[in-house]
């Protein structure tokens, strides 16, 4: 992107998928806001709201185990499913265990901790999904920093889901006259929204991952994760750990 | 992609950036549709319409120099601009001239030709613009083969306008019962050509690369580019050389 934006403007990048993040990330002083809707930045906003203290994403189901070696609660998922000895996987449903209150958790998942490890390197990693969707937009607004919206895709292919959440972003931010500096990913991903945003379910009813959960009779999980704004606290990246501020 | 797909049944991905090829390009039996609208593509079809009889891409200046060496005509583009030592850029109007009928020309650009290397051990790699869309959706429902839709992207970052003319691809082709297998991709490209169809110079007017060619005075390459099935030609890479089916 050349758009010619003067230093009161913040760029908004849509990348959209991991392979490419290096493409976008030129400048470290950003926020990075790391999205899988299907499911694991959904539920890792869940666990949060319903008092999960902490979540350690990991990339290996091996690295994985050896928390869970150590009596740590333990969440792996691969290609939708529960990773076998293992209780939990990515549903949110998961997370409102009350059982998890106050405990930390390690996870991994097949796209989105992979996203959260590439974004380490920025100044901050913060957690999306349409679920708190209102109150990253207004974190953002708040930062006044760059923006690489970064889809985490389904094996590094585009993925539909994901990009429509982060043209969400892009649509209530660009009303924001500092968030000019749209790049063309941002522009499509906002115009995708646009068209999706009165049935998000009906929009995505031939996507790939949505009808990839349908088979794994998941439908339940598609319908929570597609709603906007029942959650409004951010997970940040503080070392190794996500958190929220409180 | 797990869409479940019969064996009558062909895949449609669209590739949003040269990087993302690696990801997409699973089976070789495939046609590769190359596609930089601003201007590459748009150009070789051009040449073609005007009795180009052959155009080797290379991806570096320094080859380009070479074949220049030797005699031949020489066309190279960096950013939009002609490259220093060179009569010919990527503009397709250079492409018009009666001096050029009948002649081999070698050229190098900044995105376009190196995806077309990225394709090259595909079964096929044809060449594709808003020029010849209807020429491009015509020769793959002919061929019936898997298709991927390589966008060239600017500087492997997701481009509005060779998006776009993926959709128009997708949005002609689906409606052939064989073409079922929509990508994620596919359907946001689409969706994306759908909205835009009407207007498409409106619809990118906050694109980056076509205000970098309006910075360039380039309005003119812009508006021609834009236009679609004014060409009837298909350019396909034969070895190292783009030609057309006489």
């Amino acid at each position: 992107m050349e758009t010619i934006i003067n230093e009161n403007q913040r760029r908004i990048e849509v990348c959209v998928s991991p392979n490419l993040f290096p493409v976008y990330f030129k400048n470290k002083d950003c926020i990075v806001v790391v999205i899988d809707i299907f499911r694991a930045t959904s539920a890792i906003c869940t666990a949060f709201e319903n008092g999960v203290k902490g979540i350690i994403p990991v990339l290996t189901i091996e690295e994985a185990r050896k928390y869970q070696d150590t009596g740590m609660l333990a969440a792996a998922e691969r290609s939708g499913e529960i990773v076998e000895g293992f209780d939990i996987g990515n549903s949110p449903f998961s997370y409102m265990k009350p059982e998890m209150k106050g405990k930390e958790v390690v996870l991994t998942t097949t796209n989105g901790t992979k996203a959260i490890n590439y974004a380490k390197d920025a100044s901050e990693v913060v957690i999306g999904s349409f679920l708190n969707l209102k109150a990253i937009c207004d974190y953002l607004e708040k930062k006044d920093k760059d923006v690489i919206l970064l889809c985490s895709g389904w094996k590094d292919r585009f993925n539909l889901e994901d990009t429509l959440f982060a043209g969400a972003v892009v649509y209530h931010l660009k009303k924001n006259e500092r968030f000019i500096g749209l790049s063309d990913s941002s522009i499509a991903a906002s115009c995708l929204y646009d068209q999706a945003k009165g049935d998000l379910n009906e929009f995505l009813k031939n996507s790939s991952h949505r009808n990839r959960l349908a088979r794994l009779n998941l439908e339940k999980d598609i319908e929570y994760c597609l709603q906007e704004n029942i959650i409004e606290l951010v997970p940040i990246l503080k070392g190794n750990t996500l958190k929220v501020e409180v």
